[in-house]
């Protein structure tokens, strides 16, 4: 791809999501078919009612990364179009950038691709670790820089979710594992290795407003009612996906009371930081993912939620100002408090669950023994942790290249960097005065 | 509990809450399960199909209450963080609560809990009663004082359910009588115990502006859209579900309608209210709830839908003024009229109903006849009335207490009296001088 | 109908829309009725099971209509509550309407009507018409003038879609040429007749902020999320629906990213314009309906999506402009790049699937052939496009009556002309002083 001029170093970002579209349409072309034989051959009301028992659920993360992941970033007053448009544009883009890899790897081994829903939700779990990723370095990053981070991700993930799931055998249908620790510390690797070791003072336009703090709360709450669904759409319909909601409801549930009251007793005044509010209450959803289908018992769900919101409340409170003083790291929506360390919660109790699980709950790890199994969650999650941070290493230290990095000014938090945003004062329209421009401006503040 | 020392009394909701949830985790350790041998042993095609038929509805409910209901309660401009922060705390507590009487009364009779969505579902109907109560105080209370309403109103409503629907035998199926009227004469007489006999002037911090009334008409719509799944969850699939989903489309749809003309032809140069779209919209809803699985017929459905819009455009025109200026009764958001007018009207129409219904329905009430069945709607009403008003106005005395009772001026309609918010001249962060943030915050206007 | 007198022009809308709610009243009572008794015979269980397919889907539906579409139109900052208010009013007047009607043509047939969801959905599919043509004609209408619209609308749409699909046999499951083709060109012909010939400057009010823009956007993401529910909904279950999510899902992707493609290479310094954002992610929806649920291949999903989105926004920057200099059209929302040109792309596209469609997908359209099929497809979008236009300039016609007619400037993109907003400055409540109101309207700023 020929890099263009300097003089319009923007223009990078549509040439090379252009060519990206022309290669998906090639690749479609060549590899990717629905018709397949046994579908047809089979008993179409059993297809019918297994698309009806998937597709509600598929809506329901759609709405959760689409709509409620949007808006709880949009807690900087002047930089929510910017955010909800690089959500949108990540997890459309990774999606169909997770669709090519996965087809190639199919085709590897299979020929012809057949796609379906279960290959797009997949698709979709791809994408939202880069969703939770980027986190990390919001606001102070390109477009383009966001998309080299998608392009660099998705087959890592693939990668990842291959050596833990298929060749460790880790137990993890919710993703803590898999999606929660590997995105999180995936974005901690490229915000360390992009922004390095500068103490970056915090800037004016990065606080919140009233206003900004409610739209993202209802972000949160978005997340929140549709998390059971996330949980549970690849669990095994009838009692796994059954107790599956259930786990999550209760460590859902659980979370937001606890960060109510973690919040109330460490701030000021008891007051809560919204910040907190926003974050703490999925927590319990994080941790929850790994033994959610579990046979544990309701007491271990509530039990979860309430220590994931605790150490996501005590993250933002002493360890993301720790780590940026000590280690100058910046975490810009505090992916390690919700993801990190629920994750590493969620992580331990898979571990525990099954070193405590009854005799008959062994037919999940065949003849490996529970010890054998307890061992995998816990290799696993290594894995996870340290593959994804030096992929992200990596992957940050490539954003510094010059032909991508932007002087750090033409970045920060502002919606009319990437928008055309009509400002009323200046132009008031050709068939107004500027006094009528002027009144409009008064009357809209 | 102990009291904690006067000088923190902010201290008492976080203590308090945090014990419950001690005790909540001890309690499911001990009483509550979920493997359920008979679903282990049954045909798990039967279980998944079960499950995809009420997870979707289960969802709906959640973005109801969660999303909906909190957008609908934010109309205040300065409250909508506490009010959608108060909204999502009393649900889950409520809840929570819920789960643990019904566990108890269950272990009572049966000895150990299995838990289920159904039982989830029921834990969050009896939520809603406080959910809905609450808005007759909403805006000046302490969070402290909301616990103790959904801590008393919780096992008050387990009761009068029992009493209504297994008693007396009472059709509910939507909650008209059971959760609407229940929870709005409980709401006005903890109002009414509470704010005494004082008149009241309008807080200056009580007036909508345009933007909170948008977002809280965005609520009223989610709300509107999903109350068909509200009041179909429990119905028995097919016919009778069908039946449910139907009239209360029809319903609402005939009461958005008529909120239009009713609050048009009363309003000043026929200008609308915000205030009666937010609430006479969702009307019919309510009314409908007591005969939405009867074999009405459906005009019924539009004529209940009609009335029930009208009563409450009318209660919000002159009853509350009225009562507000007689009884010294204050109902911030107007449950009444959307809650208790358009109830009452359900209740009516579900004798009438059971009066007129052919030969042939009357399998619903058994060999005690329509006019038997009848009068048992008409009791069931006035046992939901009395008795509510009564806990209603003992919860009210309880809050009272000096251990709770704030002074009134802590508690109105602010935002940052609960929440730490940051003010952006005053503090423009580390980094910035006190010039950026001026121009922060005027770029911020 | 008697005219009210002149003094009171504004009672004109709710006396009309009293008299309908009315005569819908008599209808239902004399002629519409739920008993179906084969569905009272019939296995139970399957009753549950279509319910529990159908039902999720047309609550998607409702909640695009309700939220996501009313949100869409919310880009005018002092208009949103109107904008939402009337897409909600207009939604509900128009599938009462169109259920009267559906049920005058199938009483006429075969006597008395049994409602069901079906019936529902195909009223909502009716009144999307009315929501989408209004579009061109936005905030200059008044309320009035807008039910005249549904009033005449909704009558040319179903006998449009009678000769279209029954008569002509045009397969469009996704409603492009039925809904979309048919609405905008209905849309732009009352916005012709209405406005005339007049040249219009741009209205200082018709600007949007970064803010209106922010929930606009959110608008199109809930629409963008729930339309393979839209699409899919009616398609046979099995393999024909999951066909039909699948490839709106593609088309929608690859919307969404040429999108973004689009706007930056045409726009000055590469920025994003919200409104090419806020309609062209949705033009892959638009386009793929009438061929979502065909055997296509996958790439063709894709490839449409892409061309749709770059007509569309091509439209927006080069077509609008033009129509509206060289032919005085007026179109507010842009429903001609939305609906129009990716509808027609759509309809091109239906007719090419079918003429290089595989012998054994065949089945679809009989012993017509694919050569006369793609004929079918071809005249079926010339009838829709002209039928449309000639309805919709009548109608606009109808629009300019001395008794409808308003004084342009009462019209404009003002909340306040059709709601009581509270203006604190002015009226700081009962019990406040004027310093307290100015006080409260300086806090609030």
């Amino acid at each position: 791809m020929a890099v263009p001029p300097p003089a319009h170093p923007r223009r990078l970002l549509p040439l090379s999501l252009g060519l990206f579209q022309g290669a998906l349409l090639l690749f479609f072309a060549f590899f990717i078919t629905y018709d397949e034989p046994s579908a047809q051959a089979e008993d179409a009301n059993l297809v019918a009612n297994q698309l009806s028992g998937i597709f509600p659920l598929f809506q329901d993360i759609q709405v959760m990364l689409v709509v409620g992941l949007g808006l709880l970033l949009t807690f900087l007053p002047r930089y929510g179009l910017s955010v909800l448009t690089h959500n949108f544009l990540l997890l459309n883009f990774s999606a169909q950038w997770a669709l090519v890899l996965q087809g190639l790897l199919h085709r590897f081994h299979h020929g012809r691709v057949h796609l379906d829903l279960r290959n797009l939700l997949t698709a979709e779990f791809a994408a939202v670790t880069v969703l939770i990723s980027v986190g990390a370095i919001l606001g102070r990053t390109s477009p383009c820089q966001l998309l080299i981070v998608a392009t660099c991700e998705i087959p890592v993930y693939l990668a990842s979710e291959w050596a833990i799931v298929t060749c460790l055998g880790v137990l993890d249908m919710g993703g803590t594992i898999t999606i929660h620790i590997f995105s999180c510390y995936f974005g901690l690797g490229v915000s360390k290795a992009l922004f390095g070791a500068a103490h970056r003072p915090v800037h004016p336009k990065e606080t919140t407003t009233p206003h900004s703090d409610l739209l993202s709360l209802v972000g949160t709450l978005i997340l929140w009612v549709f998390w059971p669904s996330f949980v549970a759409v690849l669990c095994q319909p009838g009692d796994a996906q059954h107790r599956a909601i259930l786990n999550t409801f209760l460590a859902m549930s659980a979370s937001a009371v606890t960060t109510v009251v973690a919040s109330s007793l460490l701030e000021r005044d008891s007051k809560l930081s919204p910040g907190h509010l926003q974050n703490g209450s999925l927590a319990g959803g994080v941790a929850i993912g790994a033994v959610a289908d579990m046979a544990v018992p309701p007491v271990a769900a509530l039990a979860l939620g309430n220590l994931s919101a605790v150490a996501c409340v005590l993250g933002f409170k002493f360890l993301t100002p720790l780590l940026a003083r000590k280690v100058a790291l910046q975490d810009q929506c505090g992916i390690h408090n919700l993801h990190g360390l629920p994750g590493i919660l969620g992580g331990a109790a898979s571990a525990v669950a099954i070193l405590v699980a009854s005799e008959d709950t062994s037919g999940w790890w065949g003849d490996r023994g529970a010890g054998g199994q307890a061992l995998c969650q816990a290799v696993g999650l290594a894995v996870a942790v340290g593959g994804s941070l030096l992929a992200g290493l990596l992957t940050g230290a490539a954003l510094r290249l010059p032909c991508l990095a932007q002087p750090p000014e033409r970045l920060c938090f502002d919606d009319s960097l990437y928008f055309k945003i009509q400002d009323q004062a200046e132009s008031p329209g050709p068939g107004g005065t500027a006094e009528e421009g002027a009144l409009a401006l008064k009357e809209r503040v």
